[in-house]
């Protein structure tokens, strides 16, 4: 199902080149397809799709028991449910990225809500962000300790407030003042994660362990939905407790729009999960976007191209999930697993952890 | 290399006959404006470049005494003068940066670190971002109170942490351990700005006024620079205060790569100001890039057809500086002002503030 890396690769690789031809080529491929694919809507009628993550990282079979393993695809297999439902319902994108995501918030073996990484001080500090493709608006909210769904909070950020995107207690001042579920920080308190600092902890005494680029199984388990309901209208969402033992009021790319999130309209809807300093300097999300629109690449050749070509030169691992207009998804990722699933729109569910 | 041109040519093909006409028009654009400048690899000698802005907004000049104006032409005159020192002696695109925002950061004209527009809470929190052209690495930082120089603060995140982005406190303690100047968050205070806030605050009462779209005189200032050195790297930095009266911990798009800043060697750095919550949704610094990088067009024609083009049709107010790898600078505004000024390849200093 993961097209092959070099094709993809290769296609980046000519964009950037600078040769007249590519140019010419790309740009009338951008003025013909860019807008037609808009002006058709998407997908109309039950042409509904999701796909959704729990976390890329160092997934493999042997670290994994059956019954850990069953525990995951049976909670993926939820959020996809729930999520596909409120669109073959005829509920809204928007809808179905935040309750799909509040099932993972609720679930304590994903790194979102309860089950999220603790910090340094041994507190949990969660971020989020959601995006409506209609009009690009976006919420997004970073550092809260008190609110039960992050994701909730990001879409209140977005459509009750004036603003885009709201820091610490600021971000909890304004849920209080809009009514959201409040809860102790223990709410999200696990014993694994727990155990998961100590670890952390000791990995990084005496020095900073956390610039290795890879993602230990600590640091596993963002959760990402992107939906594309009835009406055309795509949204992506993210929602995560960042790093293990993080410091210094680190800010990671889940609740940056552009880079852990994105959604536009008859392009793509987008969520990243990884090593979140990367995606952010490589604007993620909005990059596979802008490949899709400036050049007419597909859904799956430009997440290919971002994923295995420039995230991958760049030394960084993760993933993302890509849902175009059409209802076709790209789940490309570099590590040894992700987390993910989708219902395209053939109705078929579809949940996978390990490389195929 | 040409691997797009296949694609494309199935695709447009399909399309019909538009494709020839418009692969004309397109031929034509493409030879007029596409890569071959930048294959030629940027700025060589002393092809230096340096572009600056001090924010954009309702600035008219009925509204401002010759006093002010002169004031303001002397301190963009000394932020351009100091970065093309830098790059003049052979120093970084960095290093210029860096030095051009602190002489903006030290100066009460501006709406970052001294001067910068007060909380609703009488404090002053800044945020700042860099970026490396080379690298694509990057410093951001928000909500700081303690620290002298924010843009120094945000590169020191990118070259001394494995963060990119740093909150609030965390931030400041990141800062301590790394030894750079604190002061008490009244060295930031002036008077203007603190009657700016009762002005902002008796706006404000009643209702939120900050989501008009139009920015007013008290939110104006905050400064950016772009630069491109000897070795033809670029690099791109933002510093502010954000906006006056602030509230809910909110995050505009200064510190947030790919909104406020963006560098990318071979394409251009780019420096935002305007109301940031649409540059954070629009991805903007990203999209001019974005749009040179895959369709061809100039800085010219990309930062016109973002700031003109999308971002008006957003409704928002604003404008950005870039500067490509040749040196080429756009500096396109659709607010009546913007504090703004370049001394390019011709070693030409202009400072300008009006439309012109």
């Amino acid at each position: 199902m993961i097209a092959a890396t070099g094709d993809g690769a290769r296609r980046a690789s000519s964009i950037g080149g600078g040769f007249v031809v590519a140019a010419l080529a790309v740009l009338a491929l951008a003025l013909l397809t860019a807008r037609p694919a808009l002006a058709q809507g998407g997908a109309g009628g039950d042409d509904v799709a999701i796909a959704i993550h729990g976390g890329a990282g160092t997934i493999l079979p042997g670290d994994m028991t059956d019954e850990r393993e069953a525990e995951y695809r049976a909670a993926l297999e939820e959020a996809l449910r729930t999520g596909h439902g409120v669109l073959s319902d005829g509920g809204g994108a928007l809808d179905a990225v935040v309750e799909a995501i509040q099932t993972m918030e609720a679930s304590p073996l994903f790194n979102a809500g309860r089950g999220a990484v603790f910090t340094s001080e041994g507190t949990v500090e969660l971020d989020a962000s959601i995006m409506d493709g209609r009009t690009r608006n976006s919420g997004a909210i970073t550092g809260v300790k008190t609110v039960r769904s992050p994701i909730a909070l990001a879409r209140e950020v977005m459509e009750s407030s004036v603003h885009v995107m709201m820091a610490g207690r600021g971000a909890e001042t304004f849920a209080e003042s809009r009514g959201l579920e409040q809860v102790e920080n223990s709410h999200f308190y696990t014993e694994r994660r727990r155990q998961q600092l100590e670890e952390a902890r000791s990995e990084d005494s005496g020095g900073d362990a956390d610039g290795d680029g890879a993602e230990p199984e600590h640091e596993l388990g963002t959760v990402g939905v992107v939906a594309l309901d009835r009406d055309g209208d795509l949204a992506a969402g993210t929602s995560t407790g960042g790093m293990t033992n993080k410091r210094f009021g680190r800010v990671g790319d889940s609740p940056i729009i552009g880079a852990g999130t994105y959604a536009e309209n008859g392009t793509a809807a987008i969520s990243a999960t990884g090593h979140g300093e990367f995606f952010i300097r490589g604007v993620v999300s909005h990059d596979v976007a802008a490949m899709m629109r400036y050049t007419g690449l597909s859904v799956t050749e430009a997440a290919n191209a971002v994923i295995h070509g420039k995230l991958t030169e760049m030394g960084a691992t993760g993933g993302i999930i890509a849902l175009d207009a059409s209802g076709n998804v790209a789940m490309p990722f570099n590590t040894p697993g992700m987390y993910r699933g989708r219902i395209g729109t053939d109705g078929e569910l579809v949940v996978e952890i390990y490389r195929d």
